[in-house]
Order: C-alpha cells, then structure tokens, then sequence
C-alpha cells in the first residue's frame, strides 16, 4: 500500500509515529510562517502541517499544490496546540516530512463541500467529483451497508440468492419493456425485465422455496420526479406458507435492518386493510408517523343547506391539534394548497374551535353553534383546535384530503425524517375496473391470488373481491409489496377470463409460466422491495437518486457519459435494424 | 408455514414427533400391505409409510399420487425397521395420518433423477423441473455460498459494493455491445456494459478507493462451447496500491473461498510470468497440477539431417513419466491428436526410454543412441518414459504441445477436479501487434499501465514492453485478470498515440474518462473474475452453464422462454426502429 494509515484514523495515542497518507486536498491555508493543508481520503480529513522556519522549501512546495490535488505524504504525527473536537483527527496533525504529488488537478468546476456551490445539472455532468462530497459518500456507505445486512438477513433465513436473467422475453403486455435487438437471431429482440417476477414463481415450482435476489429491474416509462429507468429491487419468493409467514419473515427483515442501521427496535407492525387506510387517511399508503385521521361528516353536515356539502359524495375532515390560532392568510395559503392541480379540490371549509369556546368558520352563516359543538364531538376537536372539511366526489375528495393532511404534518413538524413508523396495509381489491376499456384490470398481477373466503365472490361480484396481497409502507412511502400467487390451474384459468384473456392470448402471454403450474406448483407468494426507496427512507430523504452511484436525469439521460447516444450505421447493419 | 419440518431434518431424536411435512413426491412403492412414498423438498427427501392393514383408505389414496405431485401430509415419526444409512433421513419414515394434495402434477418429460433420461434440449426446455435435480441444486447452492463468502470477505477488507448502471454508452469500439434503443430520445441507444470498467475508474476518480461488484455483463459475440451472453463477474477496483498489494488481497480471498468452500488451506499461490508460462507450459493459463514441463529442443535435435527439425523454427518436447509402455495404437492416437485442427500440429515425434535402457523412436535413424542419451537428460527423462516432440512454427507449437501435455495430463489420471493448483501469471505483453491492420492494438485494454521500468522502451521498442497486469490461473482455467491502470494524463496520451488513436479518436470514445483523470486521479488497479466459470473451477466442472440458473443455449436462445423473439410492429414504432 502507498499508505501506512488513512486520513480518518490517526489519534492522540498515535503520537511520534511516522506515518504515510495518501488523499486529495480539500483545502489549504497559508498562516504567515505556518502552510496547513487538510488532507482528505474516503475515511476522513487528517491536518498537514508545513513550517516555513524549519522546512521552507517543503512550505514552498505546499503553496504550490492546488485543490483536489492527489498527494502522498510522509511525516510524524504530532499534538495539535489548536485542536479541534469536531474533528475524529482534530486532535493530531502531521509534520509533514516528505510530499510526493501522485497527480495534479484541474480546478474543480464546483466546490467539494457538502454546501457546494454546484448546481444539480453540473454536479450530475461530473458525477464523479460529485461523488467526492460528504453527502453522497454517506449515501453510498448506507446502501452498501443496507445490502451487506439485507443479506445476512435472508442468508440466516435460509434464502438462497439466485440469479435471474437479464435478457428475457417481451410480452404483448410489456409496452414499457425496454428491448435488444439479437444480432445472432435477426429480426428478433430480447427484453429487460421489469422484474424478475415470473423466474422467481418459476424457481417455486423448481423447488427452491425459499428465493432472494437484490437486481437491477427496468421500466421505459415516462419519469416522473423521482423514477429511474433501472432501478432495484430486493426480490423475495418464498413456497408452502401463508400470507402472515411472509409479513413475519419481511417485517423480521424490516426489524433487522432498523436494527443495525439504525438501533431502533420495533414492537410488532400494525397491519391494517386497504379499506380502512382509505377510510382513515385517503391513503393506500398512509404516513402515520402523526394521527390527523379522517372523520366522516356527511351525517353531521349534510341538509343544513349549505349545497356544496349537500351535493358533494362525501364530506369529510381532519382536526388540525391547536391550530385554531391560524390566521386569514395561513388558511388561504391551505385553500390554494388544495386547489393545485395535483391535489384537486374544490375549495375548503375550516372551523375554527377558539380557546374561549367560540366557533370561527366559512361557513357559519349554514351552521348553529349546537352543529358545530356536535361536529366537534364527531372529530374530536377541542377547544384551541382548528377542522378542515373538503367535499366532492368520494375518492378524489379522499384524495385531496390525504394531501391536507400530509400537508399539515409537514407545517405542524409531525413528519421528522429520524422517526420511523412502518405498517403493512393489507386485502386490496383484487380488480379494478376500466370504464375506458370496460373490462377489469388486476390491479396487482394476473397471478395475484384472490383472498380463499373471497373467491366464491369471483363469480358474482368480481370488484368485490379482496387480494391475498400486501404493502409494507413506511412513513408514507410504499417500500415494498406481494401477494400470495395463485398456484391452482383452475382458478387461474378463472382470473384470466375475468381479466378478458381468451384461452390463446393467456397461452401466448404466459405459456411458459402457466405450463411449469401444470408440473406440480406449490403454494406460493413473495414481497419486492424498492432497494433505492428503502435506502432512501433510511437516509431520511425524499430522492433515490441521492442513493444511486450514477443515476439518470429526468430525460432517461446520463449526462455525464451523453447517453442514450447515436450508433454507428454498421453496427445497426449487424443487428438488421434501421432507424425510422 | 404449511409444515413443521422440512424433508431434510427428522433424526431418531424425532421418534414419535407428531409433523407436518411438505413437498414432492419422489417415488411411490406399493410393496403388498405397503405403500411407501419418498418425498422431497429442497432439503432432502423423508419416506411416508402407508399400511393397509391399519389405514387402508388413505393407503388407497397414497397409491393414486403420481410423481412430481406436491402433498402436504401429517404425521408421526417413526423408527424404520430397515434403516438406510446413505440418506440423512434414513434411521426413520413417517406414518401418515392425513394427505392434502397441494398440488397434481403432468408425468414430467424427463426422470427427475442425478442420472435422468432427459436430453440436454428436453431439460433446458423444462428447466423448472432439470433444477428440482439434485445436481442442479448443489451448483445453485455453491454459487449462493461463493457469493456470500465474496462478500463477507470484501466486506471485511472495507470494500463497498457499489451498483453501476446497466443502460451505458455505447462505443464505436464495442462492435460487440448490446444496444437498447431509447424510446425517450428517438434515434439514440444506451449498451449493455461489457464490464463496468470505466464506472469503476471513474468510482476511484471520486476516492472510493476499495469497491467491488457481483455484477452481470453482457457480451454479444458468436458463442463457443462455454460461453454465455451473459455473465457474471466479481469487479474490484483499488486506490493507492501496488500490483502487489492487488494480488495479495485477491489471493487472500481466493483463499478464503478455498478454505469456506473446500476446507482446503494454500500457501502463497507462485506467480510466473507470461515469458516463463509460455515456455514452461506453451500457455498464459497453465494447468499446474502436474510437472511435465517444457524442454526446448533446437540446440539437442536440430542439424542431425532431419529435415523437420532443422526447418523449424522450434523443437520442443515433454516427458510423459511412465509410459514408455505405450503401444503403436497409443501413440497413433496422439500423432492423430496433435494433427486435430484445433491443436494444429503437423506430426509427432516420439522416443521411448524403455525400461532396459534402450531407445525406441520414430526418428531413430536420424539420431545415436548417445544423441537420445543427451536428449533423456535434458528432458529429465528416466528408463521407462516416453519423450513426445513436436517442431514448427515457434508459437503455433508451443499451443500444439500444450495442448498434447494437456491430453497426455488427463490420460495418466493428473487432473483430478478435486485437486486445486492456483497461480498468478504476470507481466504480460502491453500490446499486441496486428500485420493485418498494421498496428499495435491493446493486449488487454487501452488503461492497462506499463511496467514502469519499461516506459522508456514505448519509444524505441513498444512490443517488448511488459504491462504491469496479471492473470488468476486455477487448474488451467483463467479464474480472474486485471491490471495497474494509466493515471498519468501525459503517460495516457503516449499510449494513444501508440495505439494510433487520434487525439480526436481518444476524446470522442473515451472523453469522460480522460476528462475525470484530469481532475485527480489516484493510483490505481483492479481485477474482475469470472464468477460462473468461478463457481464451476470450485465444483469440478468444464461447463459455466451448470452453474447458470436460467442458461442461454449456444445461438444465444433461452428454448424455456422462447427468446429472442418477434416484438409487436407498434412497439418498434414507439420505439422508433424498423427491421431491416
């Protein structure tokens, strides 16, 4: 090694000892006689020192070397008279007694702090002295750690990774499959895959009955804010158990990873139904880190004929605790908040409950101080409490409110990114309807299995159907879900004619997978995790491309090596393909 | 979990348990009153006794089951009366109380048996049922275990696995890429990485100085015997090292796999270098569990008026121990073999030291006997061996005697794949010349650093320079390979231009790289392995597709999933590509 120690590790105990360091300059300081040069590698920043009384022309050498130079030093560790107690190696510096400059560097077109001066599209250009910086480091380690502990998990478990392939098949269904094109099989392409879903059903059927795999999976959808093109995913299959033997085993590795990245310990997660997180938060994903739920108030403020509420599918509220001080201008800051387009509300009702006991309310001229002691009592409220109502269409109005609320936690600082409240939401519908298409879709996948109680219900009543299928959602983010698979020819050939699949187009989509089920399927479900989310959540922030080493810009685009990129004539030739 | 047990663990220490057990019907027995049934599961196989005498009924219903169909069953572990000491399982059975058929299964088309009736194209077809083979899981279960104990020790020695990105850029020199046409910027392609190459240097650039990856590659070019489109590969990149300190921390991992896999404990690996390879064993990737070594034969045979040998370029012969038996017919087969186009040879010349002291040799009236007495010492060869040599072209008969030592290695029992000889091949040729294109092209890639006494000789003598790069060499595989990579801008520049890059040429196929390397590159090296043909070295095997969960066949084809195949006219469009 070039190096004796890194940056990160000399201590006071190491005093006197000669020591070489190799690392880049983070910065330097010329202080009259004394030249200081803060030397940083992967592991930290260690103080070098130059004296111009006792080795000028080293001091001189030092002057001369710029920023995110790389250097290798020699020298002896000595006390700081100065130090600094914010510092792992505040304590030391090095008298520095020989330098060798291992490369020089251009000045970089941002600064290496973790408050840079850079701008996102320059940073994502030089990604890699992006990289360089405290922030992404951290991410990076946290990730590699969330990978090393997911795996001692799943290994002690008994899962065994097993690798899927990359070049499959693309189906009918696959419109967002990215494709390649096979130059030994002209005219034909293989596809990415959006998940490795049907090999991991296909290893079940092999025997393998406990499967893991951490791969990279692929979508060539339009990005929204924060989607990648190539994504990954903690991929889990498990055979001969029941849907509560995968919610342990997952929330087991939930625990563990809180655990160890983290030392928070956790009692068991709530688990609670599609249904009634909608009901409760307008959410299939509720943030419940505060309570803020729902109250349903169309018995309590229907008929006084106020007509927005008396038209409106739903009314339906929050209590905002202690809020009843808000001003004008904070609850028309909240009205426009629910008017954006991406909330979608009409307008809002608020109800102010003073500390004395008064009612304050845009809608006081429909509603006597008995109503709205009353709707108090529904909603929980109090004196000093503030209620915000929304009304409309049902969902779209559950919708709204959910952003309300989610809204109202932010302001009111009830969503702190260090405090951690995992649930699994669970029994979705199986179906959804289309009125476009006027055919149901699953709204999972078409080897979701249907809850056992609910399958008589297939026959009647399809949208009333429940799912064997679960979410694991933590603070508001959907981190991972999976269902128990259906494994019984027979109902399968059901929910593919539900789905509106002639015999023919199921065999097409799905021949090789509904084949292997005829050899002897065993029960099976499993759980894909977002990786990049899960790290994320961890990391406390809202952004996966923060914990992506090289991710792509919102175009699907990498900047810094200018990809996707025209190709050479021949080479599209050679795989028989022509641009259109 | 729909069972207690699994099919692997019941011990005499469970007599009497009452258990639940899940999995595949093996084989069934009808032996008179009897009925047994082997089940399996991914842990082992149990037997299920059935009495007619005492459980007629569910007797009768265990004789209707056919093979491969999935039960679940109850019941009490008992002592066998008959044990079985070649199964784990084999001291007990279970005596059923109650089947539940999980699943029925099709007569699968193939024995799912360690010696099965299924052909290689029947079993890739059905490889969901070819990976229930007993066979088939042990390499699945090797490649977890070889991964996991990658990772633990890389982990330990601080290296952060880090994801680089799949969808790449493609270059004019990747005539071999995998291309992925991008439906969001119309005309352009992202490639599938041959290797993470330059994601790695660009991760050193930004001061990660220790990462790997268990990563896929892709590669589309014809396939040989043992080649796939895919593949994976343990990627290791580090900063501030030596060539030594690379080798020392990927020997100390070959030796950890070694002693976790195999129990099996290594001195330091010897390391030689390309030169002394290529003369000693005629190959870069010598096979060195047995001797047999080398002897170059131009001063001891040529002017004694045999044409062959005075016309070549080089003679050069090995010594087969032992075998001086060998009759006309034996060595009939070796002339033969050494003539196969593959090996390339134009004849072979033979000299038997027969156990009296006297020679017998094809050439014998070119040569005395005082000239075999000469020839015998230089060849280390005792009465009762057999001298084989053959003559031409200097490299064409290295390969050629190579080839023949090799054959001779497996006839005389030397190449047992249960005995590891591993060694580091080093200092290879930097480049290569082409007569054809009449230019030096790069041995191994365009970053790979010359030794650096050897700089000098890229002025006046680029072909003898040595590249400071190395070669992991196990039971003549080559396991791994890597080199000290360029990190001197102006040293990278020469190597260009040596490679008749222009400087044009040079920024448009490798700019972001040379841009990185200008704003602090540390030194640096690396490595990747060959993962599959890893895993198959460490279970004794030739072929990587056994250790290939869902392998590719020799025209690129997955025959289970029918891939490549024809995509939809309308995705082509979205996607902007007609076929040509």
């Amino acid at each position: 090694m070039l190096r004796t120690h890194t940056c990160g590790e000399l201590k006071i105990a190491d005093i006197a000892k000669n020591v070489t360091l190799c690392g880049w300059i983070q910065r330097s300081r010329d202080l009259g006689g004394m030249t200081f040069i803060d030397l940083r590698d992967r592991y930290g920043i260690t103080q070098l020192v130059f004296n111009m009384d006792n080795a000028a022309a080293l001091c001189q050498q030092a002057r001369q070397l710029g920023r995110e130079f790389v250097l290798n030093i020699e020298g002896t560790v000595t006390e700081r008279s100065n130090k600094n107690s914010k510092m792992p190696t505040g304590d030391i510096e090095i008298t520095v007694s020989a330098i060798t400059v291992l490369n020089t560097a251009k000045t970089p077109p941002f600064t290496i702090e973790d408050a840079t001066d850079g701008g996102d599209e320059l940073r994502m250009k030089y990604r890699y002295l992006d990289l360089r910086r405290n922030v992404n480091k951290t991410n990076l380690e946290l990730r590699h750690k969330m990978s090393v502990e997911t795996r001692n998990y799943l290994h002690e478990q008994q899962f065994l990774e097993i690798e899927t392939p990359y070049l499959i098949k693309s189906t009918p269904e696959g419109a967002r499959d990215f494709v390649v094109p096979s130059r030994m099989n002209p005219g034909q392409f293989y596809a990415l895959p959006q998940s490795p879903q049907t090999f991991k059903q296909l290893l079940m059927v092999a025997g393998y009955d406990r499967y893991f795999q951490i791969v990279r999976c692929f979508r060539d959808e339009d990005l929204r804010a924060d989607r990648q093109p190539e994504f990954t995913q903690i991929d889990c299959e498990m055979s001969f158990v029941t849907r509560d033997d995968i919610l342990e085993t997952f929330e087991g590795l939930t625990k563990h990873l809180f655990k160890k990245m983290k030392d928070i310990r956790f009692d068991s997660f709530p688990r609670i139904s599609y249904d009634e997180a909608m009901q409760r938060f307008g959410s299939d994903k509720p943030d419940i880190r505060f309570e803020m739920e729902f109250t349903e108030l169309n018995n309590a403020l229907k008929g006084k004929n106020f007509k927005v509420f008396d038209d409106a599918e739903l009314v339906v509220g929050i209590c905002a605790k202690e809020c009843a001080f808000y001003t004008r201008k904070q609850l028309d800051e909240l009205t426009e908040f629910v008017r954006k387009p991406q909330v979608g509300a009409n307008g809002m009702v608020y109800v102010k409950y003073s500390d004395d006991g008064s009612f304050a309310s845009s809608v006081s001229k429909f509603y006597t101080d008995d109503d709205f002691h009353a709707l108090a009592e529904l909603m929980g409220a109090l004196p000093g409490d503030l209620m915000l109502i929304l009304a409309g269409a049902a969902e779209k109005t559950r919708k709204a409110l959910c952003e309300l609320r989610l809204e109202m936690g932010s302001r009111l600082g009830l969503r702190a990114s260090d405090v951690f409240r995992p649930l699994w939401v669970i029994d979705f519908p199986l179906l959804e309807w289309d009125d476009e298409t006027r055919r149901y879709y699953a709204k999972h996948h078409p080897f979701t299995a249907p809850k056992p109680k609910d399958i008589p219900l297939l026959e009647t009543n399809p949208a009333a159907v429940k799912a064997n299928a679960y979410d694991l959602v933590i603070n508001g983010v959907e981190i991972g879900g999976g269902s128990i698979r259906i494994h019984n020819k027979d109902l399968q050939k059901k929910m593919f004619a539900i789905l509106g699949f002639t015999e023919q187009d199921a065999q097409n989509q799905f021949g090789f997978l509904m084949n292997a089920f005829e050899y002897g399927a065993p029960p099976h479900g499993g759980i894909a995790f977002g990786f990049d989310r899960f790290c994320a959540v961890f990391g406390g922030s809202d952004s996966i491309r923060d914990y992506i080493a090289f991710p792509k810009n919102n175009s699907g685009r990498d900047v810094m090596i200018d990809s996707p990129s025209e190709i050479a004539e021949q080479q599209l030739n050679e795989l028989n393909i022509k641009i259109r």
